[in-house]
């Protein structure tokens, strides 16, 4: 199933600047790993701000929560989840295709 | 996956008095159903609203939102969910239970 | 560029029956040619809510706005839209790709 | 009565590690002793956040009180009691089964 | 154990004046009962609106329910209820007071 | 006149550990002259959180704001106050009471 | 003693033009009375808003509500009100003043 | 001086076709005076929504609650006004321009 | 013109205390000279709150900007404006006087 | 395409000052700039706030987030952003003049 999922890291912002640096590069190097995995599928800026929107896919919320704990930065995120449900035309759509 | 559910149905006490008492009943049908399905596994009144929270246990969101819509009192029900995730103690206490 | 938008369709549900099926069939057939135009993207619904959240494609926001007032339900929809910026690792993961 | 119980422990957070470990072993006894005697019934994770959610049994509020100001965190948590009511259909299932 | 509750009557200035007039005859009976059955303690006005806010004594949540719900002004009424666990400090005044 | 008031003290928490006890100790006593002086009406916990809720009773808001600057809390305590009206049944049923 | 007042008049929009017209007129009356006794003090519109924000003064909450409430319009009004203290500088300028 | 004012007319949408097209043709007449008059400066579609955002120009909240209350649709619209104050970069660079 | 000035000058309380003093010194100094400038027309205090709330005049937005940085406390305060438009009944009342 | 920019500077003057001045007068140079490429188009404080309102020009987000993001002040900055649509009266009006 998916999930919409708003991660805002402004707190990670107050780490002393090498501290930061580091966070940010084991943050990418997960990032990766969870994009690969397909877990993480799209995801975007909010233009302006230190938070990013996307949408997840995991069996469960489980899952999810396994894999947005794994986040190096998850100590100093607010992370907000929505649970999404398939879209009957969405459905429909896919069922036509070849 | 367990989800928490709060649904308010405050609109449907503005339809004729027999249409409400006939919503009632198929309402209570179907809750029994569900309840008996172990889809709704709890549920309170919230005291003093027209209101109740419970919880809930499907699949995934598309069970989820399959069941909440077979509900006789869906097109009249303002419905919030939060997806919820096994608490790690919860888990420990239930693998050492006999 | 990329738009979350939101979609509350709850007043089209106070619409007499047969004016709400027909603008559901409308608005299913609007839906579909805006998938099929590549500018609807991936949407959802919103467990238990009459809502759908979705990930909309557009030159720019006049665009995106000619494409929400031509839903039909329009008059009778609730829309939020979040303007998004790519996301650097996005970007970054499209390049070393074949 | 039960109670609908969240509670937000992001502020414990920001203690030093050692201090930290520490409080979660300790609110980890804590929880233990009271799902054991039955107050703290159910309780899950909020996906992504540090924070959780839980059905609490107690015979009033004092009785609440007391057991939620015993926990460890309790200086550092950010907590929400809401009351719940027994459901006339709950009471009804309880009645007919053996 | 005592409840701060809120109810906001305002939707029954929408009913016809005879329907409104005759309700608040009868919600003033019940009220009156209430307070010679010691559940309803204290309420006061919220100046300029049409609510009022008041404390409430009940053995639990489900006692509470009872006498809101015998409320006849509860169909068209907004209940807010806050559960209040009693203070260390009047447990004390008590216990000095002869 | 009568005020809700209610008195969140979550930042007296972040004091020393002695200086947060006396501040406490200092708190009582003030609290015990207001409830002699029939100032401080009825006040409880809200249960799980660092706060009360309280019925305070004054002249005008003149004496309260000097009530309330009287706590030696005040300057770490977040204060919010709801002016109350005389209900007319209240006044009723003083009236009819021998 | 002073509140703030702020008064929504919207709903009175919703009235038939005749019946509105004749409400606004009785309105005008009162508030100019209620300006003669110095109970309305000063107040003003809030601009493109069907609102108007205000200074009342009146012995005490109960004083305040009979004012209120004798207000034509106050059956569609929905109003806020703030309890105000005396700043102890604007004391002190009243004090030297001759 | 300017004003940021945001005027929502979801109302207006509610009135039969007719009526509600002879007021959408009397707003743009008045609107396009009001540009003349350089009162309305700048304004916007918020993208989905049945409002528009604007910057409006007027000496000062008189003139401007003058200029809004002018709108046809003023009955039927929620309108939120924030006045605005030169910023000093902008002065700077007026200044230095021919 | 005439604006709602709400200041919340909770965050100047972690100043030290001498520094604090120092401030409500200067402040008070200049509190003094806008009241007898005419530009700070009326305040109170919000009873129990580190914040007041005043009717400041200023011909526009820029003057009153200026005003309010002009204020000792301005880097540590909270400020919320309104503008305020003269209510026709004020203008009627102030016209019919001698 | 136009953006309406909220940007809040308030967590800028907890640096110390010097740092604060180096900021504001970088800051100043990035501002001028952005005026010059026509990006940042209007912009004005908000009385009393330490905040700004703008209307900034970008092609799309992703340019938007590029010039917000260039802002020295950005990791202090606290920023809102909302997409705004040509006005179909502002492009009749663009399109009648010369």
């Amino acid at each position: 199933m998916d999930f919409l999922v708003r991660i805002d890291t402004s707190d990670a912002y107050e780490l002393p600047l090498d501290e930061r640096n580091d966070l940010i590069e084991r943050e990418r190097v997960r990032g990766r790993e969870l994009m690969a995995e397909g877990v993480l599928r799209h995801f975007w800026r909010l233009p302006g701000r230190r938070a990013n929107i996307g949408i997840w896919t995991a069996p469960d919320a489980d899952a999810l929560e396994e894999a947005l704990t794994s986040l190096p930065i998850w100590p100093y995120a607010d992370i907000e989840v929505t649970a999404l449900a398939t879209h009957p035309m969405t459905r429909q759509m896919a069922a036509v295709r070849p």
